[in-house]
């Protein structure tokens, strides 16, 4: 027998979490996506006043922190995911082969320019 | 054998991804906070004018685009939390155990009140 | 003599603010960009489980802090103006110029459909 | 006559660019937080891969584009500032000087803490 996908399994426990709670009712897609987006600015504020360099060192007390605003973000990406009917590791499957050909290794190496300017 | 998690496929593809074009130097995880963020909000773009009722009922020309965006949000939490060395599986599952102590079904029941305030 | 305009009163006062704290080392636009998206998102957080009419009939109490988080993203939003030398004001009427122009009222009487799609 | 404020001719120019347009129907406040939100993203995007020191010199075309964004951050917080009947220049006043208290100079100077670890 497989191991269970991890991201199978959070999603059956998301929605199984959310209809204990009758939490249907909230989780409109537009919903879903609005707190989506404040966790991850809530992850991003940890990091708004430090440099790049420090970014790469956190404190274990930061990083701490820093690991349950990354949870937080995955856990309504697979919430809202479910509730449109996405496959996200399908889809993020297709969005690397499309980056594959919109950023070739021979042009975009050491450039962050977007693949549009290229 | 067992099939491989999606998760760390992922996670192992996009570090190959951004060695190949030397990308490491722009991954700072302030760096890719700002990215993830700025995807969020691409993301919830797709749902700014629509009701909630609407949301949950996509044209399948914007499910197909945000499905893109959910990728997007995907890929870079997978690489942000691979450049913190944080295991995002085990991040989630320790969050879906807080959750469930924070918001007792009894309690939370039908309600989007915060923890706190319960 | 003129009533001081609000806004070049508040640049002012948040320039001499910052200088008396040394905080202009910290005040790279690229940091103040990433506080006025936390700002916004601290705001928008306030209204992530509202339906759309009872973000329109907010209690007193959270439109106290719904007010203070409008204040912050201003306060920012100067900043990081002042900053980049932009004069806020003329850019603003600048926007509102070109919208008129890519919105006219016979077209988009109604709709919420971007301009390109008018 | 005093010159007219910034902010109140803004105001009132975009609630007629709205009424015009019969926006209202669209510009519930959570609406408007989302768009806020989504201009200051927008925003953001220009500075994600640049440099704190590189953002602080942008090309004068990025600069162009720049100052749109911030345009539309502003036209947003006005106009929703006046859906939920805040005068946003007081509340940015009445936020100063609660700042001032936080953050007195003797302990805010040259650090970045926030006031409650001060």
């Amino acid at each position: 027998m497989s191991a269970p996908d991890a991201l199978a399994e959070l999603r059956d426990r998301l929605r199984r979490f959310a209809a204990e709670r009758d939490w249907g009712q909230f989780h409109a897609p537009k919903n879903l996506a609005i707190a989506l987006s404040v966790e991850a600015a809530e992850l991003l504020e940890h990091f708004q006043w430090l440099t790049e360099d420090a970014s790469r060192g956190l404190p274990a007390g930061d990083l701490a922190k820093v690991r349950e605003e990354l949870a937080d973000v995955l856990l309504y990406l697979v919430r809202l995911a479910d509730e449109l009917g996405v496959d996200l590791a399908a889809a993020a499957r297709d969005k690397i082969e499309l980056n594959a050909r919109k950023y070739p290794v021979d042009k975009a190496r050491g450039t962050s320019r977007k693949s549009t300017e290229l």
